[in-house]
């Protein structure tokens, strides 16, 4: 476990067993800390759920299906010309979802997501998997604090579109062709109050009276391609576009 | 089971143990024929997996979680000035992606949606749940052959629009303002060769080169909306449209 801390292996999550930590625990309890791997207490009949009590000496660390990055990875990836087109995810729960945002937002050609390191599905083998090997070519960032980072992303010029049932903007009418973050809620209460005051522009999907919301990953793939249809229009309009 | 056969309740297929059929499970074999369920010959040890031994006398039901409805019966639910609005969908045997796809076609106003009686996930309990409640409004028909349902809607009007990768126009670019049926093929071949042959267009999806396909549900839910946005337009620019 230390080695695995000191190799900066890609971690989840580290689950430690006992209130009280000393020695060998207390370590890696900070060594965790320090590198901004959420750290979970946890009951010893827990850890017994992934390894055979003999051999996890009260901790257990959980690998990640692929390495993060970081932000600025994701950021100087943007070739010239290009406008940086990222997905902010809060809070999406569901591995299904996530890994299925993945494969839109690689089909869609944007450049990174950005997920919040707690209160998020993790990159799990379950979402590698419903990203159908999408999570190889998408560069996943966690970050502690979502509405922190908006901040960060305006400072660098890009425009927040968040998707928002009371938005109010239908998203075909928003203007989504420029440098752009879309910002998609979880799939029980959409966007925090303190996320949707960051947002430029907060866009609506049109809606039949009968249901009230979409899933989070059709809300993605609706906002990604609409943005896509729009820096088509444009180069289009400009000439530019062949396709 | 005679008298959930007599009673019509909705089933999605029967399964029967044994090869050689005789008295009351021959009775129940050609009643379920004449009825159009799917019946399947199994081991009497698949059936022990759903009943125990001693109640399934051989023979066991599904029973579906919505009541389906005949093509019919979607088509009269139009309402004048309407355009018909379905969706065929062509072997999707995710049980996640048929409850989201019943979802946006919901959310998207859609009339009704068409599956194959074989070869197609039923409606089963997981549809409901990955369906919101969705299931409780989207009327659902099942259909022994989709191609020659395509041929009936057709001759009824309707212009059918396929999702193909290869398809010859972008989905923005192709009319899909008219009566309609958008076709979304299986997660793991998409269209067959006789259903593409009878579409009036084949649209494929733009793509990163990275990823060659997009989750079903996420396919289903780009056209719907696209159909929705082209709508709109159109009332638009008759000065209908107020939304």
């Amino acid at each position: 476990m230390r080695e695995a801390l000191k190799a900066d292996r890609p971690i989840n999550k580290i689950m430690i067993a006992g209130a009280v930590l000393s020695g060998p625990l207390q370590e890696i309890f900070t060594k965790a800390r320090e590198k901004n791997i959420p750290v979970q207490k946890v009951d010893r009949r827990r850890l017994n759920k992934f390894v055979p009590e003999a051999s996890h000496q009260g901790v257990v660390a959980l690998v990640a299906a692929r390495e993060y990055v970081d932000i600025e990875d994701i950021l100087v990836s943007v070739k010239p010309g290009e406008a940086p087109f990222l997905f902010i995810l809060d809070e999406i729960h569901d591995p299904h979802n996530l890994g299925a945002i993945l494969r839109t937002a690689c089909a869609a050609g944007a450049h990174g997501v950005i997920i919040p390191r707690r209160r998020s599905a993790p990159l799990t083998p379950a979402v590698a998997k419903s990203s159908a090997g999408a999570i190889e070519y998408m560069p996943v960032a966690r970050v502690a604090n979502i509405a922190q980072t908006i901040d960060v992303l305006k400072r660098k010029g890009l425009w927040i579109a968040g998707a928002d049932a009371g938005g109010n903007e239908i998203f075909w009418d928003a203007r989504l062709d420029g440098p752009m973050a879309l910002v998609i809620g979880g799939e029980d209460k959409g966007l925090g109050r303190l996320i949707k005051e960051r947002c430029d522009v907060l866009v609506r999907l049109p809606m039949n009276g009968r249901v009230n919301s979409l899933n989070a990953s059709v809300a993605a793939a609706l906002l990604a391609y609409e943005v896509l249809r729009q820096r088509r229009k444009a180069l289009k309009d400009e000439g530019v576009f062949s396709g």
